[in-house]
């Protein structure tokens, strides 16, 4: 379903050449101070223009439609739209019959018997991430002494991987890390709702992820427990070592947070792909015109960080700590 | 929380060293076929036993205690219900003080205020995955299309490494993959709740599970998008390769699942680690006693196949798919 | 919270006098033909202009920004938009810190720490019903076999009540009864979600309603069972009453759905009230000026049809019934 | 489902004539004082015994399967079971054919193909009200400065009707009014979650309720505003008269909440009744025999509360008042 949190719940809608896309968010305390302008800078981060990043100019201003009152939350639901503007969608038109290779064009075509929007993937478009980001700002803004960051982890030879893929016309994929530090101690609920598998359920909503590991991730899986296990230096629970990722028993245990995500290539390339014509059911060639990321791990730290934030806002909020936490943000 | 599932729920309940532990399952549809027999196979694997796992004998024989009627499921919710036997609580009241690195002991003493039950890990014990693993017994006879199964990666010198972790009292951590045939296409709710999303939520709440990816997983950071790309053969979807681990725009295209999970050596060994007395705040020098598994990624593998069915039918479910596929397996 | 339903799920956000309201509908099937003139009906059945009901002339016309294209449903989420248009703010403005009785005003003030957009009564308006009634249309849409009709139940006086209310500056309460034919056997899923209880929280929720009752409703309180039960008749289950209003332990039992809802006079009348002024703290005098209803039950009808259709339809897609009924009204 | 509750889920098993019933209560805060004897002034009230209700002997009580430890809760679930005592099944095997008007049998055989538990009526019995009264103590237990108070509306002929239905094999129905006082003011979330909304939810999961009002609740529709609305007496709140039942904008005023339930007539009655025989598809006459309350709305006192009870504390915990109002009954 679109929608996600238990107490902080954001809903989105909206497709990548419709009119616009948007997230509802409900359960932001009230009082909170937001304006557009606080959601330029994660905006400016997610948005193309790197090299590696599509040409694409998108109109990344949002408007608050709802749940603001003289500059601040009122505790109704937040509305956030943002108007699509340069769209093209023509460069989709050819590509309704030969499903890219590596996108949800068939799979989206199976599932909704063929109504589903193709312009630009529709729904399924990484557009949609650009509400995810915004509602991940109002997120980090109720948890002002959490910090969140995330960064691509560029190798010695990522630069040259990456023009090399774009002078060939193909694309690349990436590694994102992301710490939490200020976590107070405790959040998570068992069984289900470890921190682990709240962060992990929207992280992996995110397009393009194919993998999430916490602490050592998957090195834990050659190691043996006298060196995996994190000794405790003290009664608050800071351990010497942070395997676990500053998670044990699926609860936030004091120590930083430390996450890693696997991004795959973009999957639009200019490079000719094998393909089926759905009209005939015969193999075809697809060669993709278009504007693309060559490798869309560049844009993602913004959005994994906001992905991160709503899952620990919810979580916060079920703990009945969000209202003091984002209290001290206010005047 | 303890409850997971849209349509499909299931509830966890209980203890390592209380009176037991159990499930109710809710939304399952009447008429399945269900005896006490049925879990015999899976509880087997995931029983202690083989080297490497603990010698502690637990009583694992389920007790349907509702909505099962003449054989049959009635539509009503099944509690399924496991006693505790052989409990040696005496074995962990010396660590009441001295939390174990690696374990949930401090951060639940922490989360609940010293109130959470410690013996043996409580609510946070692996116990609890006894419970997981009944109410996916269930989930996968409701799919009698649709195999799953995990199995733990043995590369060349495992039992080399587990027998020398064994006898030097430390312990190993694992890789487990899991694949499912048989899969529908089209499984998966955008934006939240791609496969991807919900199948970690739940294998994330396993203890021990620090990583899941999905196809070529972290090894997509590396790759080009001309090598990553599925092509497609046809127009039923069927790709050259499954990098994608069978999933598209985060649903099911037709193709095999795929996914591995890392899992972390058991967290209690018998050499000696640092940790705080809670007493004094002082170092302490913690040496486990009890009985432990060497290696607990031995038994995860019906454990990660009862968490990714359980995510599977639910989504059947979601898809109005249960009625019809489970259909088949009634007389 | 803002949302509602498991698999058909709407989203209400905005303001009485904010930019406008709106609604994202999740969940609905792929399709589906959807015009902005298929709102038109039940939007102007909800609009003022009869007698009794206010001059203030709403912009009631929907914007469809998401989840269709050429024509018909995709899958994706609808947000259905309302512009705010004929908005006199200044109206309210004295009322700030004189809280009108039987509105939500001061509780508003109290719950979100003064920082409620208190215009209009701002998220509390009945201005959120516009969104209700619209996602309702698109529930009725996807119900072609289903029947729902509601109306203000008038007895021989009312008109004469009502007009003597408005010359007097006072308002009226109302009885508005509904009824459902064409519902399948077996919806409502015990123990909790009985069709009672999910169409009484929907209802509960339109601003004004404080009673609710279903088939002979109070009147059982007086009842014996050898006159309240419904004698059945065929194998079937038609019976020969319907005092359970077609409801038996909480499923429809195939028989017409009947139900019945107390709304209150509209709280804002032009006679002075007696309030307190929050700044003094001191007894005040309340003239309230603006436009309003006289009767805000004339208005409810659709509202009231629109809150069942959506319980109803939820409740038949968890019975995985949807697809196939509203498949029926495709072409 | 039969699952309720946001933060504090409560997830109900069992059948009439099975081996018990019982509830999982998750979210309840750690460090409760409970032991099984705090169940026994509700189970008692709840308990047959009384004139007019039924000489059935239950076994009401109660163990804890898990979440408490060393005599409070522990923060993990609570499993609360009830063993099925003094249960004649035989009563009931011929009645399989023959569905009870009034009763779910018929429309439950439909619902679940004919698998559903018959005994007694299995799943859909008022049996199952003593696990939500169970759910309902803890919830009690967890707000000490809350006072819920229900009784049975007695008027001055009810003793004289309730002899007479005795005797001449039939049964009466009821109106049970609730009360609670010292709710903090702001309970409730809008849109869909009013307090009404969450209420009316729990409360029409009660076997045999067909009506819920709140404050004046149907009498609301004859009246006018300036006679309806509460004046308002102070700066917190404190009204006149309470009309709206303590109930604004679908929150809690600071007022006392109150509402009134109309509880149909026993269903299972000695004097013969119409209905079908299923094997045949002909009318058929039934006569009961077992053993039966002829007003079951005198055991529904606790009930309600409970039910009230649940849906308080589960709105309380998400306005994080939880830890803070229990902590008031911890020494």
């Amino acid at each position: 379903m679109n929608s996600f949190g238990r107490l902080f719940r954001v809903s989105l809608y909206g497709e990548s050449h419709g009119s616009g896309v948007g997230v509802v968010v409900d359960g932001c305390p009230a009082g909170l101070p937001l304006r557009e302008e606080d959601f330029e800078a994660d905006l400016a981060r997610r948005r193309s223009g790197a090299k590696g990043t599509t040409t694409r100019r998108e109109a990344d201003a949002p408007r608050i439609v709802s749940g603001v009152f003289e500059g601040r939350t009122t505790g109704a639901p937040l509305c956030l739209h943002f108007e699509n503007g340069d769209v093209r969608s023509g460069d989709y038109e050819a590509l309704r019959h030969t499903p890219r290779p590596g996108h949800a064009d068939l799979v989206a075509r199976q599932k909704f018997a063929g109504f589903n929007d193709p312009r630009g993937g529709g729904h399924f478009s990484g557009r949609l991430t650009v509400a995810l980001t915004a509602a991940g700002v109002v997120a980090k803004k109720l948890m002002p002494n959490i910090t969140i960051h995330a960064e691509l982890k560029r190798d010695e030879d990522f630069d040259t991987r990456l023009e090399a893929a774009i002078r060939e016309g193909d694309s690349l994929g990436g590694l994102v890390e992301c710490w939490v530090t200020g976590l107070p101690t405790g959040l998570g609920e068992p069984f289900f709702d470890s921190v682990e598998s709240v962060l992990s359920h929207l992280i992996f909503a995110i397009p393009a992820v194919k993998g999430v590991e916490f602490g050592a991730g998957f090195a834990v899986a050659q190691m043996r427990g006298s060196q995996c296990n994190d000794a405790i230096l003290d009664a608050q629970g800071t351990t010497r070592t942070q395997h676990a990722g500053g998670l044990h028993g699926g609860l936030s245990d004091g120590n930083p947070l430390t996450l890693r995500v696997a991004v795959k290539p973009t999957s639009s390339i200019a490079r000719p792909q094998d393909t089926v014509d759905l009209r005939t059911g015969q193999p075809a060639r697809l060669e993709l015109k278009g504007r693309h990321d060559a490798c869309i791990a560049l844009r993602i730290p913004p959005v994994l960080e906001g992905a991160v934030a709503l899952g620990l806002v919810d979580l916060l909020a079920q703990n009945g700590g969000l209202g003091q936490i984002w209290g001290q943000a206010a005047p």
